[in-house]
């Protein structure tokens, strides 16, 4: 029911999705009456959707507080409740994040071993694509919150972005070890003691995102929150920019259509609905976050993120990677 | 001496200022063997320069407790020193940043009332520009820094965006009144409170930045440090793809050079060269790093800056701003 343009498009995603994962299966949590009229157009997507009827609706505008309250009457609520009971393996909602990070955290509860769940998502990068966590959730981190984020962060990387070893950073003003807050030096440190399936690499700089020369990129949630939406905002300003100065004469409208298949390039990969899904990673089921401007191709990138999540079964690697951390000091005292 | 380029462009810049405002003078502070000669090709520049002579350059590669030692020696350290002592009323240096930083907080020292000097400098946005403080120089800030430094933010924006009563946020996570750390409410509380030449209007995002909705963008200097660096490594993987794109075919060179009017204003507002120039805040005196890479145009822009800052008599408005404040809780406890 969420995100800017309600069901129909949350449907054609879903539609899209199904084609490039035949196996998937719905539960279509919502207004029955909104929803039935959309998937009766899509016959192949009604075969393998199953409509929970709410007439609960969370709004954009209801606090987090007040969203908790219907964690079981909701739409988003009762998708969640899908995940906790073993009916679904993961809930992906478009609507509003404050209630879903909320009532994902209540219901879920955080894993074994992780004090606070983390926001991730992927940026385009002149590379490829980075994985940059936390961006919102926690607005201040701990040393151990950063190194449990940097260990969700590799294992996401590595089910998305399909690399073995991820290269990982924290966020900092500097790369030079006295740089930053105690917290990030305490946990560079700790990230540099124990043997994971990573790369670490120390720090990283905010123009170092863009250039793509790490794969995770940790920091605490005010940090990414602030960088991601810095990094939003100056595409926004650049694209905004260029379409004003192809508009400017006869002749710059001319050189736009001439070199249009080149600019369109561009514009697919930096757009959002591409490298659209963001993740609470570090609770006990899986919430994937669209962004409520996708359209239908950013639904479907949602919906696939959480299948390869899935595939990858994200949340053993993490308990498996953080069981590691916990143990390699001991091991490394034994071998003294 | 410093920058990427050394003397050359350095005297170049000052040239192209001095044809802007013909009365400054300059005291160029380094090797004579390396400035004279450049200075010989520009006579109207040596009129009105002297050289003082030093062998000792603070390098690149220098701490900044290294360099402290040679404040009294170093081009960089005289320059600064020439302020402390009234010869000049503006010192300006493409070279180490930190290093600047540290000389000057040392030889100038802060300003009654202000307890940490900030790094302030102006970004291009949708708009025109905006000011943004602190980039770097505070890793971290309680809400009493926060506060100082939006009012010397704003009185930076009077003077160089020639604005009255600017309009100031503190840079947040989210614009309602719960979000952020407790340093960030409490400081926009007390903004809230006093009359003060500007318009405070609360909290502001990274993604507005690039709008431009606010004159004045105050934060940490480890959020401003990120925050600025994020937006150059954006700016600078748009334009790559966008030289890329370009370049793809025969077609796409074509339309660049059909449209390559309308792109030159595009590439004239992103120069970080025409929005150089950062400066330290809240010192006894006016220092201006530009950048090191800058050109001769970028270095005119920082030592027009550092006019402008001089003409406004930014120090003393900075005082008198600040006394408005420290005076106002009183005048309202009288009013009650």
């Amino acid at each position: 029911m969420g995100g800017d343009h309600g069901p129909s498009v949350v449907l054609e995603g879903a539609e899209l999705a199904r084609i490039r994962f035949p196996e998937t299966r719905f539960l279509l949590m919502g207004r029955e009456a909104e929803i039935a009229p959309v998937l009766a157009r899509l016959p192949k997507l009604a075969a393998c959707s199953r409509i929970v009827h709410t007439d609960d609706v969370v709004l954009g505008s209801d606090k987090p507080s007040q969203a908790l309250r219907r964690s079981r009457t909701s739409s988003m609520g009762m998708a969640i409740q899908a995940v906790k009971d073993g009916e679904a393996q993961a809930a992906m909602s478009a609507g509003n994040t404050g209630a879903l990070m909320a009532m994902a955290k209540f219901v879920l509860r955080t894993h074994d071993g992780i004090d606070r769940p983390a926001l991730v998502t992927m940026l385009p990068t002149a590379r490829s694509e980075s994985v940059m966590l936390d961006l919102g959730a926690n607005t201040e981190c701990s040393a151990e919150n950063l190194v449990q984020f940097a260990v969700m962060g590799a294992a996401f990387a590595r089910a998305v972005l399909g690399l073995d070893k991820p290269t990982v950073a924290l966020l900092n003003v500097g790369v030079e070890d006295l740089k930053g807050t105690d917290d990030l030096k305490a946990a560079a440190t700790r990230l540099r003691e124990v043997d994971l399936p990573m790369n670490f690499v120390g720090f990283t700089e905010g123009d170092k995102i863009g250039a793509g020369d790490v794969d995770v990129i940790v920091t605490d949630g005010f940090t990414g929150n602030i960088a991601l939406k810095t990094a939003e905002g100056t595409a926004k300003l650049i694209t905004g920019l260029l379409r004003a100065a192809f508009e400017q004469s006869i002749w710059t409208k001319l050189g736009y259509l001439i070199a249009r298949t080149g600019l369109r390039a561009l514009r697919d990969h930096l757009d959002p609905n591409n490298h659209n899904g963001a993740v609470f990673l570090g609770l006990n089921g899986l919430v994937v976050k669209s962004h409520g401007s996708a359209n239908a191709q950013g639904v479907a990138a949602a919906i696939c993120l959480a299948y390869d999540l899935i595939n990858d079964d994200i949340g053993r690697r993490i308990a498996h990677d953080l069981g590691n951390f916990r143990s390699a000091p001991a091991v490394s005292a034994e071998d003294v």
